[in-house]
């Protein structure tokens, strides 16, 4: 297989991005067989008070956007835990009311099935949603998401990552109405997906721009933040930019200061409320002369230097699954561009075990 | 004021930095007119089950902190909120028994303080920790902890987060033991400030081997991983590097594949559990043929390339008051030595007020 990918670095990126609208028809269609109509139901039944998630790498990045749900549309607080407090430093943290939903493609990293024990026998409903059903993080789990991606064989995780959002969407959103009336919302994004992989030129076009650039800053706001978070992961671990995501506002209190017109910004402004309050982010960019590439709501992007527009009418909740796309598209032309080969990153194989 | 400190760039910074163990010995020596015992006893009596932290930039790190600080030691799941679901989006969680902690040198973000008024209105128990007791922060919380730290002028914060990070270890500590034994633990601190002050020009000797470094990565685990992020904050907003921070687990997850010999690492190992769950990082590192300074543990700092020996025999918990020094001089040194000035970086100014 390394011999086969040699030959065509990316392939098996170029093709599990490309396979992602069927990865999301599959799991608006097989929602029982995925276990979130069960995994839902418990979580109604306990009504918890909390939600903390646990992930690493890119699953963290869909358990901040899953946070955003929780606190906006579940009305609770809610928190990413650090590991390492349950596992290396033994904290027995009492999680009576506590809904804990530990994220993994593989399911296999002794340190989140650690903590999903731990929490489990600190009393909180612990749900696992992994991308393998026979994995140890499923097995600790009171209840199992399968995120139904298939298979992933590229290190650089993009199939997966946009199951877990679509995963983590349709369970909380049947926690708030047993009946998953969000499901239809979420029916147009396969078709919408389909269009927007077809425009991969464009982003081959954009990628000739960044060539020969080491750093790079991404930034969005609310639901886009972590869009942008695993957009700059995808151009680090495939293209080995120094690539920096902030939210917007987290920009503005320090980071600003190393912007200028040598380090480009890739923005994603999207439709919604988080699109709205970079409004006041894109002025300060434009004072430090950046570099601006606007990805999102068609008005931004033609104000931008460079831009790629994505559908409108789409709620602002479900837009990060459209909005990563050209990003996984742009990390794996500019690794390509590079000779480098983004399905065998240097350093990385695919399951991380930390402790 | 702007005329003299652009002759003598970094001046201010310099002399907030060397103010640090008197800050301290303020803090520990008027803990009741910090408003600590109040507080802590505020916080007694409700026995929250949940701690929220809200805050951004330099402040974000020391609630990262207290973030671990809450769930070893008090025992209790913590989660550091995105204001903007608040504030932004409007939402309206449900917090009873929850307390919210918002930290700010100044007090005056705006969507801090609304942060703070809507958890409030839902039911926290709200604390503000801040530098400015007249601050709509500190009257918009239940109770307010004021760091002591005086007027702190440089843009780049300094004194006034090793003075966050105490009071809320003070804080919480009295919160755990109600007569604050911890304070007996932290008195060693200023003394061992200075000691570490005073090896300036072996910090600046360091300094030199970064002149032209314009990508670097800090990385620590657990109480040692906000250190990490600070660091990193620090060498962004006066040297205009692009320093990534990442706890050493989240690197091994994508991250370290773009570490090579050209992207200097900066790591923080401790002398206590962080510093141990470092031994799985370093070998890595090592793999990628980095360039690794390590700031800590005498043992560690022997086996790296460069480095910057801490004193040992400080309770782990307490170990990030001293870490963040050699970071903030290095900072300071790479900036004055590439003709910047620390002092007012460019696009910056001290209050940021984000919504």
């Amino acid at each position: 297989m390394t011999a086969v990918a040699s030959h065509q670095p990316g392939r098996l990126m170029a093709a599990e991005i490309a396979e992602q609208p069927a990865v999301w028809r599959r799991l608006l269609a097989d929602g029982p067989a995925a276990g979130l109509d069960a995994a839902a139901a418990q979580i109604r039944r306990r009504a918890p008070r909390t939600v903390l998630f646990v992930a690493r790498g890119t699953s963290d990045h869909a358990a901040l956007y899953a946070k955003y749900l929780a606190e906006i549309r579940l009305g609770l607080p809610a928190g990413l835990v650090s590991p390492s407090t349950m596992t290396a430093y033994g904290a027995r943290p009492d999680l009576r009311d506590v809904l804990m939903i530990g994220i993994s493609q593989s399911g296999g990293s002794p340190d989140l099935v650690r903590s999903l024990e731990v929490a489990r026998a600190q009393g909180a409903l612990t749900v696992a949603v992994t991308n393998n059903a026979d994995s140890a993080l499923a097995r600790a789990a009171h209840a199992h998401v399968d995120v139904l991606a298939g298979a992933e064989r590229s290190v650089a995780a993009t199939k997966s990552y946009t199951a877990q959002l679509l995963a983590l969407y349709l369970l909380l959103d049947r926690v708030v109405d047993g009946n998953g009336g969000g499901t239809s919302a979420a029916e147009a994004l396969p078709d919408l997906g389909d269009a927007l992989l077809a425009r991969d030129a464009e982003i081959a076009a954009i990628a000739q721009r960044y060539r020969f650039a080491q750093r790079m800053i991404t930034t969005g706001r609310g639901y886009s933040y972590p869009t942008a978070r695993e957009a700059a992961l995808k151009l680090m671990e495939t293209a080995y930019v120094s690539a920096q995501a902030f939210s917007g506002a987290d920009l503005l209190h320090g980071p600003l200061a190393l912007v200028d017109p040598q380090v480009p910004v890739l923005a994603v402004v999207n439709e919604g409320v988080g699109g709205t309050a970079m409004e006041d982010v894109l002025p300060r960019l434009a004072e430090r002369r950046a570099d601006v590439c606007c990805v999102g709501h068609p008005a931004a992007v033609a104000r931008a230097a460079v831009g790629f527009a994505l559908p409108t009418g789409v709620p602002e909740e479900l837009s990060p699954l459209l909005e990563i796309l050209p990003f996984q598209l742009l990390a794996r032309h500019v690794a390509v561009d590079r000779g480098e080969d983004p399905d065998a990153p240097r350093g990385l194989s695919k399951i991380t075990e930390t402790l």
